[in-house]
């Protein structure tokens, strides 16, 4: 291209320059975390938060951990801090093998890749899956982190509603058949936001209609041990393992700080998914792996679990029992049976966007339904998600006080 | 879309799917990187490895990591182990914005954002700044793990070739003209692969071009500390800091198991890249930044730094040495002043790939050429790029006198 210069067209040198010029068209796409933004807020004194996902930190099993590190670094000495295999530490990936041989999924350690979180699973299936020729199949509300992760790579939705039995699978072969999805990410128990399990008879028949469509399933399962009524249903990985991958994470089952997730799934997708992996952190931090693989071992988890369970259960009923007292009859709400997030639905024309500011002003936080949709839904805004595994039961008690006064104010 | 069944057209439903037909387009760009791939064959008895980059983990402070983790839980208990700030840990970036301004690098907090190994910046920097509209300007050659961050974003390139005094500036204000590329990345200390520094004049000279072409520069500075010979010269970012992106990384002054690199540069970039980290990983390992935050605090550092910098000049001078005896003088190589990499250039009709076997049947392993370059580059098989981090001064003669005899056969 030649240049043609002119004082009309010569470029103006600044000494700061205007970076926006620079940024590739999916920069516009990038939008911060809702959440992420809120937690800048809600850090106030006084404030009651809702709006994290944040475990309770007085879970964590701490004096394990320490003993954890003493270990490994008397035991593994350099080899701890060096660099490693981008697939996982060797051993951590049979761990987390073992573990999900015993919920029913056939699964070798060559299946398993470990995670930087979570998270980083389903940035590495948006690198190696998503783009704008072919829709992502997701269920309607749904995890916010996985539309984050995948709008940077040009995500197209479809969505499919869900109820208190989890996805609605009416019209759901036409709606595959016609959009051609390359996959369906579905969150079975616990479901974040939404609160609600998939049940046994529609898992089934999810299954079923699957094994005839032209798309795979993505199975988001970082719930399943944290449940505090009922028993565990069988993953969607156990029913069809040669079409799913199935991701999981020991953020709730240990501790979220260090960044532990996996994906498990057929041999050769592991692999692609590798590949991925290497250009975007090499590996996973190696020290993080060995110390989480030391807890595991140490045989603490079952018991610890146990103990989240157990305060997890009492939050959610003192969730529950102080919404029956403050809250108007027409917000609706889930009722969890394990997990770590409740859905509640604001009667029209109420809108939990609008009335998120007059909450904080009363000192309590929420997430407003619209960060878990694709953009553009209108149903978005008459939802919200309320976490109760943080704070304890009588800022709850609290919060969900303040948060009726606001909604019963609203309703006037 | 309508489909129109008939025997011709009727999907096969296969019981275990092709899972190909579900990638994406840029999944095929994915190339596993020539060294992860190589460190499987090379670790078998007997073979001397130059090849990775591995820092000597002998060098690893082990005993001052064992103390920084017993005071990071005793002092912070469970925060250490519970989600953080996307940006990083507050007292971490305040670390790396003071040792950043002792290099002559304006930087506050604001202006550093932690990632999960350097590797991560330059996925991010790609997610931000890299599309097929505009090339990027790369050294020819430079480090593979850019180009695999890139290749996954589409990335197009146009390079500007090294010599010993670094990138050479001729023409470069032209190919920016006419190319318009978004950015120059450069490594200007120690390169890796190629071994060689960016003299002052250049550094000068290239401050000059850049400041009135229509580009930022990226700055990859990870091995500026393991200068074994003559002084640091100034960051290119202390020269342009408003035009520049800066990234530095603990895996080469502490230890890189830990996964903790950063970038630097103006705050609004810093703010887009914090959206794309959102969705990346959520955050850094709160444990690790805390731990290497201690480490660092502990102020043994410099100490740390000057072991591991005598290290590397004894091994560089053993493999200069060796080489002299045993390489044919018909091999040129670049005389690295610090980092862990020397830089081999083979005579017409030598090919690095070819020879690369017979290497491996000898017992001793290296890194061809094309690694470094973008695809479709004739003189990348003439090089090869060799560690010297790693190995012990033993092994580093035994190496390269398997590797000297490879070459002279091959001449013969």
């Amino acid at each position: 291209m030649k240049s043609m210069p002119s004082i009309l067209s010569a470029p103006k040198k600044e000494t700061v320059p205007d970076w926006n010029r620079w940024y590739a068209a999916r920069a516009g796409r990038l939008r911060s975390s809702a959440i992420r933004e809120l937690l800048k807020v809600i850090s106030q004194p006084g404030m009651i938060s809702f709006a994290g996902g944040m475990p309770a930190p007085e879970s964590f099993p701490l004096s394990a951990f320490r003993e954890a590190c003493e270990k490994v670094l008397a035991r593994e000495g350099p080899a701890a801090l060096q660099y490693s295999a981008t697939e996982g530490y060797g051993p951590l990936r049979e761990f987390v093998a073992g573990s999900l041989r015993t919920k029913g999924i056939p699964c070798q350690v060559e299946n398993v890749l470990m995670t930087s979180g979570s998270q980083q699973a389903l940035d590495l299936i948006g690198k190696v899956f998503v783009d704008g020729s072919r829709p992502a199949c997701v269920e309607r509300p749904t995890y916010l982190g996985a539309l984050q992760a995948w709008d940077s790579y040009a995500a197209e939705y479809i969505t499919v509603p869900l109820d208190d039995e989890g996805i609605v699978l009416e019209g759901v072969p036409e709606l595959l058949e016609r959009s051609r999805p390359r996959f369906m990410y579905v969150l079975p128990n616990f479901h974040n936001p939404a609160g609600v399990s998939l049940s046994l008879a529609r898992r089934r028949r999810l299954v079923e209609i699957l094994a005839s469509a032209e798309c795979f399933l993505l199975e988001d399962d970082p719930y399943a041990e944290l449940c505090f009524e009922g028993g565990m249903l069988p993953p969607l990985a156990s029913l069809m393992p040669e079409r799913t991958l199935y991701l999981g994470t020991f953020s709730k089952i240990l501790a979220p700080g260090i960044r532990l997730g996996y994906v498990a799934g057929p041999q050769e997708v592991i692999r692609k998914l590798v590949q991925a992996k290497q250009g975007v952190d090499l590996h996973t931090s190696t020290f993080d792996q060995m110390v989480a693989c030391e807890v595991g071992r140490m045989g603490i988890l079952p018991a610890h679990i146990g103990t989240v369970r157990d305060i997890y259960r009492e939050r959610c009923a003192a969730m529950l029992t102080a919404m029956e007292s403050h809250f108007p009859d027409a917000v609706r709400r889930t009722r969890p049976k394990g997990g770590l997030f409740l859905w509640a639905t604001l009667p029209e024309p109420l809108d939990s966007v609008e009335l998120l500011s007059q909450a904080i002003a009363a000192g309590v936080a929420y997430v407003p339904g619209p960060s878990f949709y694709p953009p553009g839904m209108d149903e978005a805004r008459r939802h919200l998600r309320l976490n109760f595994s943080y704070c304890g039961p009588e800022r709850i008690e609290e919060g969900i006080r303040r948060l009726g006064a606001v909604f019963t104010r609203a309703m006037q």
